[in-house]
């Protein structure tokens, strides 16, 4: 494979929009099930939007993955963390194990986990259940310098898209969008405000949990990345190269991915939305594909959730990353299914005539009843 | 078994508050798994919550149930419901076959339907998946007397119990309940109304979705409901008989009945929260073992849920009823429950220590990596 901005146009114009007719279906067939017009509410427009996706009006996600890309970020020498950096290695190592937040929650809920190493300042190469798709130790410190080159984010962000391919040919009929990454809330927040134009303390929150100083510390330090670094907000890649991060590229490039293979992708929270915003900023139609799961409790969440036009499903008040939200997400998916593809329709169920008749032709169930 | 006054009286003494110090012992594990404090939120919650109505920090809810509750009510015949009565009849078979919203969402979110019908105004006995229960084919219209005699709502209540205590005897864990009956959102509302004190129209909204004039109509049926048959708001049995129903009674006593084995009880819509409202009313220490699921489209839901001290764990916009919000809210649970199981501690972990080192003694996994 190639790692060029070719091949990243390649993978741009594989992205088409949502199946309008397979939509336009699946409205058709809600309105035929045995219930009050709409009282399936999100379920229903879930179901809508997976026929758009999948071009099928019923859908049955068997195969659920969780994609997990783990990176460093050299701004955490800027003291704009809870954690200490060696955190990142430990849970990306953790989280293949199934002891962590995400990957419990994932196994419960039926979903696997893949956890891909695509910039962690570690030597991950005696834990094999890692994917090996490192681009470099560890991004650079964006209030100094830009992240990476604009070749590195070109490159993260078709890594990002292969798994996700590679997660498809491999069966997978959903992919949940997460990470691993100290630092990354930061990295998110500066992104955010250059894509959306929005001031960065209104994108910009406490992250794991960080002190007063530590916040207002955060808040200049994104100030001064933006200031230093000058990221083009029409150009997604140089956002990204400047002042992300290789764990926000590769997964920017999953969701471009799992929508070239008309997959939904499950958003979790405010990391894995912001790189959903990205992805969507390089390819409108790549929000076709994207399912929301939580609002998390980071508060740019809800600024780039509405770039996207998206709504979340719920608020469990989770603010944990590693694409925690997902699983749950999914098992809401499965809901929307089962009750398309599960559902009586009117005439099936025989109650849209007002009175109580065999239910299915052959059946011999009968009932006597008088009215009240 | 005995319908007495007596008989509830011992079922209400059997429920007892919820476990504090196993709630204690769950709050200390939370705070010693590794990630941000308050990081997994609700799930948080939700862990403490299992604990105190279990008893145990870790719990595994692998036996779902949804009991489901069918009813005909008489108030129909003024014209209040968007569906005929014989619906009731209809969908209460069709839960049964895993054809309505409800039961095809359970069957595929791992949770087992049990329907049963309390008072179904036609003889279902032709179909032996409907446990028979009935009380009386339907209540009486509650725009013209009492729903039914105090005797049969303490029977229904019984009945309702007895059915969770026989589903927590075949194996369950946790206990979904729902209901089906035509006109029961009228009734809801006049039982709502007389418990919280609050204005009929803020607790009526519109069901399974009528016209302006038959909203209307209803507004005043559930006002000369209330003013016929002048229940005691301090005495929900009463309430229950002269303006709820037998699926309302028996959900009641479903509560109850799931209470007293210190099993969670899983609330749906409207319908489910307000009888939910009138178990803790009749018992404030059930309230301990309520699970909220969706917040309900239907606009007396939050006044129910608040009057319980409760949040909806999400809001899709649903008002189907069935119980179809259970299933999701299981999934839930199931993931709070993982992560509480899953999670590795700080010390399990070791990333406390601010440097990477084997995530486990013993444990082959190295990592050489510099800082930034």
């Amino acid at each position: 494979m190639e790692y060029t901005e070719r091949a990243l146009r390649d993978l741009l114009g594989a992205v088409t929009s949502g199946d309008v007719d397979a939509m336009e279906a699946a409205r058709k067939r809600q309105a035929e099930l045995a219930k009050p017009p709409g009282s399936l509410g999100t379920l229903e427009d879930l179901s809508v939007k997976l026929a758009g996706i999948t071009g099928k009006v019923r859908n049955s996600l068997e195969n659920k993955v969780l994609l997990v890309f783990a990176a460093d970020n050299g701004v955490v020498e800027e003291g704009v963390s809870s954690a200490p950096q060696s955190v990142t290695a430990a849970q990306t190592v953790n989280l293949t194990r199934g002891v962590t937040g995400a990957s419990s929650i994932a196994a419960r809920l039926g979903c696997r986990v893949v956890v891909c190493d695509v910039g962690v300042n570690a030597d991950l190469s005696a834990c094999p259940a890692v994917l090996s798709r490192k681009i470099a130790y560890g991004s650079k410190n964006i209030a100094k310098g830009p992240a990476m080159t604009r070749e590195e984010a070109v490159r993260a962000i078709l890594t990002g898209a292969a798994l996700a391919r590679d997660a498809v040919k491999q069966g997978a009929d959903v992919i949940g969008i997460g990470e691993m990454g100290i630092g990354n809330t930061t990295t998110s927040s500066a992104v955010l405000a250059v894509l959306s134009g929005a001031p960065v303390k209104d994108v910009t929150g406490r992250g794991g949990g960080i002190t007063d100083a530590a916040y207002q510390k955060k808040l200049a330090v994104i100030e001064r990345a933006i200031g230093i670094n000058r990221p083009d907000p029409a150009d997604p890649v140089d956002v990204l190269a400047k002042v992300g991060g290789f764990d926000l590229a590769a997964m920017t490039g999953a969701y471009l991915g799992a929508a070239a293979e008309r997959v939904p992708a499950v958003i979790d929270g405010f990391i894995s939305v912001v790189a959903a915003l990205s992805a969507a900023r390089l390819c409108p139609a790549a929000a076709d594909f994207m399912i929301p799961s939580h609002a998390s409790a980071e508060i740019g969440c809800r600024i780039a959730m509405n770039a996207l036009g998206l709504k979340p499903l719920f608020d469990l008040g989770m603010r944990l990353g590693e694409g925690s939200g997902c699983p749950i997400a999914m098992q809401i998916l499965d809901a929307a299914c089962a009750a398309m593809n599960g559902m009586a329709t009117f005439e099936e169920a025989r109650i849209d005539d007002g009175y109580l008749e065999p239910i299915r032709k052959g059946d011999s169930f009968t009932v006597q009843g008088g009215t009240s």
